[in-house]
């Protein structure tokens, strides 16, 4: 199929790649001209604004804008709007709040145009293992992408089958699905990435026990010097904890069991956070999940916090303590 | 009554101070001579070792252990226990794990020895404001010592009467209660202490979210810029969240809103620790009573921590994300 | 002063009631006729309709508009905009989100209205103990208010004044500030209906712990069988937990210490979640404020979550475990 | 080798089979002579009490006990030091304390005897997937019994290697490790299953939050009525959150989808306890590994807890609030 792609950072690239690979043709756009150049080299169609991108697709077109979420995204779908044609479909790709995605559709539909969301995990690693996705928009438009997300997906591979599950793969097992309407399948990537910040800070409170066993600050009769690197590896070997998050803490710790290049001032994206006022909305209690984003918001804190303060405040008032420095 | 004191800090001294106040006899004994002889200026009878604070006494004697919890109790009651004969009681008012109580309790009773453990709060208010005290032991040995208990205890005073109560004021409303055997007195003055910790945090994370809802991070024309002594004052006055504590956190704001004098790096202590140990030991959810104490845990790490560096690892493990350093 | 207030439920009735025994003058609506009814034996001027009540006051007026927030309020506020002149002020008493504060003072701006937003706690305490209130919006309309909310609050009463204040007692210490722009009046009472979660669940946590170590569920030898009621009151004199809500602890206990009357399927209103949501939005940990909604959230599910169930599956999944029914 | 296998439940009688699959000699016993015949039948030599099987191990002898923690595994242990001779080896593969393995280890080398404990993972697929293990006590012992962990364990299998990783394999990446002396193989179990609680909450909760977007508490333009069988396949493909607590979780979710088949009443080991009473010993914040447990906790107390009437308690008494029944 042919596809417009705006936006070529590390995750519309390497979309635009993996689908040309798969025999498709693209029609890619950027800001940054040696961006497209770039893959003008690879077999991409290169377009230098977006009217030039749109006079190159043949209708219905599909355009996939993978921008950063918020204002950049906003315009560009604006401005396609203007450009595009009925029947005509613009895809988000990128990390955009599901509700923006439930406006948007339904602002595009009174102009007859189609709007699907794409949540994508895979990241850097998406060229090389596939991308999974969770789509949301009207049946028929994803029906018609089809070919596009076949493509992009991991696909069946070589992962046990679940049991239960009979006759061809489906969708899902090839690694995308039609979630539901337009907004679902941005909601389903939020609550993956929400479940993904839960298990991290579980993987990282038991490492920090771990690596804590052997400080100084135990009793030495108490101590443990444990081995983190082979701890993660021997857990990849059978464990329940297995995972791909394990995988790459072991990749970590056997380059630096210190972990000592990585600053712990630990940013999060608006997934995290819009999982969390998705639980309050829902009144879903989330203690995990919350912790989690928490601990994030802390780790940037690293000259202490208001509230810490307060309570050695509180402290002195009625006890008379004084706090000592920081250990 | 005559009661006789073993260690003269800052509470073991104002018990005394108060017990003399309220006509009873004091035989006081610590290592330092000099807090000896303070107290024997005041009135009391001077003791320069166990031996001869144990003479001192008249039978059947009550001597009160008022030393940091652990080894300085354990070894001074074990000493106490050699030196006093039968129907004698030994009191400890410090901070003492509960089943280290019960398991004392256990062993002076084959010696015909008597135990309390009073929990006490109150610390440097007590002297004026009374003693809010939770004793554990025998009820025919709390009921002798009844009268030091009355007068350390704050008495009714001006506290508006709890609804339904009827009669002459009991114990409970003069602040002094015999909660159980031994054991019990400190394991509610653990739960005390445990409940603090969660009260503090809430007032701590409240004022967090004051402070900085007018943060340089926030869009200009989100931010408040809000007078955080005014509005502890304020609530202080009808509102719901008025309390001791809050008090407390009146009088530092009024002298410093930036509470710019306090480390922020809060001490915890073995109660805090106690009682979410006795949470998983009696299967209760306490996710208040424990975040408080990890915060605790947290705000002492002000140089990062193993598992935040974690994160960072993950995260660049599957997105190539490099953490910036901290805010 | 004169004022006009529409909706005489629980709070409405009684803000009219203290304010006309403080020598206001009331102009009083409510859909209720009987409500309206009752409050003009009690010496207000009743209107049968906002027209008819805009029409009894004096210019400039100002109308409290004391209704369920959301639609009820939005609602009467468009019409009263409609039927007010320039300088008037509407006046928003009750839990409106404080961003809706900010909307509608900036709306109304344009049409020359003042749009005053009153954080008020004291509940059905308020007629007897005075309102706690937190106000947003311009100086000069708050100023002009004065008299009513000085009526309305506390006052000093026999609080101890907090150390370090001098000079003749501020507004905040008679129980009112002005805490800044439109909105910041209920952002502050936001902060503290967050809080009053988190000291509520510290509480019901510790005693959940003290109620438990009594059960059957422990070995004999390690059960306390503790009187609530007791350790409640004894907190009250001179702990360092005291505080209004452990009074009404202490009555609840007093009344039944099994609290067997209660459902213990707890509500939460907009204040407590809006909280998470400002934290979020701030990026300010708040793991007890958090804790203590979800905690209510969880409170409602009596049936089990499906979370749980998951868990149980899972458990099934690699362990063969089959989880017993509930306890 | 031979091993003597005191034990014959799911985990016993599997090791045993797995071993002799793998050319060991296995000398049994259990309690139960149903379990010692049906082994014997596969090859096994049975001894009908301890100490034939002592009698039937060539010196020095090693004997597995397997059985539950607590009282059966420490009264057999202490059986078998006085049938063993020096040199001889104790090997705990149960769920034990490990301080309880650090005191044993110490009683028994005052004996000459040695003590091995090994945490397993892997449950009821260790047969077929083989057992990981993460063994505690002397190196040159550790050494001596290789052979017999090396057959238990998965093996190198077809994972990918770890990055960095080179040369041939090492222990660890055959799925079984020397964690350090006796105590640490317990230790990092424990741990493993603390993080294996926190990462099961965190799919659970994500779950939740997919489920209840369906929900009729919403209204009805804000559902999403979403596929969870098809979620939990797709995230098996090339997400972030791909484990394989996922794969067990998309079994659970073909066979029903609404999961009707589990209480949800969960239950909860002493790992996961005893790792949040090590968080607390080592002063380590660990939100989400407590917020797992505290959630099993919860789980089982499907009548509603004291905690939440005290909730309901408070607000009927500072509001006048009288809860609903649960939803």
């Amino acid at each position: 199929m042919q596809l417009g792609i705006v936006g070529l950072g590390r995750m519309g690239g390497n979309i635009a790649r993996r689908l040309m690979r798969g025999g498709h043709r693209m029609v890619v756009h950027d800001r940054d001209r040696q961006a497209v150049e770039t893959l003008v080299k690879e077999g991409a169609n290169g377009a230098h604004d977006l009217g030039a991108l749109v006079g190159k697709l043949e209708k219905p077109r599909a355009v996939w804008v993978m921008l950063p979420a918020g204002e950049p995204t906003e315009q560009t779908i604006a401005q396609l709007a203007d450009l595009l044609d009925a029947d005509d479909v613009i895809i988000d790709g990128g990390n955009t709040f599901y509700k923006d995605d439930m406006r948007r559709a339904a602002e595009l539909g009174t102009r007859n145009l189609h709007y699907i969301d794409v949540g994508t995990s895979g990241g850097v690693w998406g060229l090389e293992r596939g991308y999974c996705m969770m789509i949301g928009g009207e049946k028929a438009v994803v029906d018609r992408l089809d070919p596009l997300f076949a493509t992009l997906a991991p696909g069946v591979g070589d992962i046990p089958r679940t049991r239960g599950r009979q006759g061809p793969a489906e969708r899902a097992e090839q690694g995308y699905i039609h979630a539901g309407p337009a907004g679902a399948g941005h909601y389903v990537k939020m609550i993956h990435n929400g479940i993904e910040y839960g298990l991290m800070q579980a993987y990282a409170e038991g490492f920090d026990l771990l690596k804590s066993k052997g400080s100084d600050a135990l009793p030495a009769e108490q101590r443990f010097d444990l081995n983190l690197a082979e701890i993660a590896e021997v857990w990849r070997r059978g464990s329940v904890v297995t995972s791909w998050l394990l995988d790459l803490t072991a990749d970590a710790l056997v380059a630096d069991p210190q972990l000592g290049g990585y600053s712990g001032s630990v940013a999060d994206s608006g997934e995290g956070r819009w999982t969390i006022d998705a639980a309050v909305e829902q009144a879903v209690p989330v203690p995990v999940l919350s912790s989690a984003l928490f601990a994030r918001f802390r780790s940037r804190q690293q000259q202490g916090t208001y509230a810490d303060r307060m309570l050695s405040a509180m402290r002195f008032g009625f006890g008379g303590h004084v706090e000592k420095n920081a250990e």
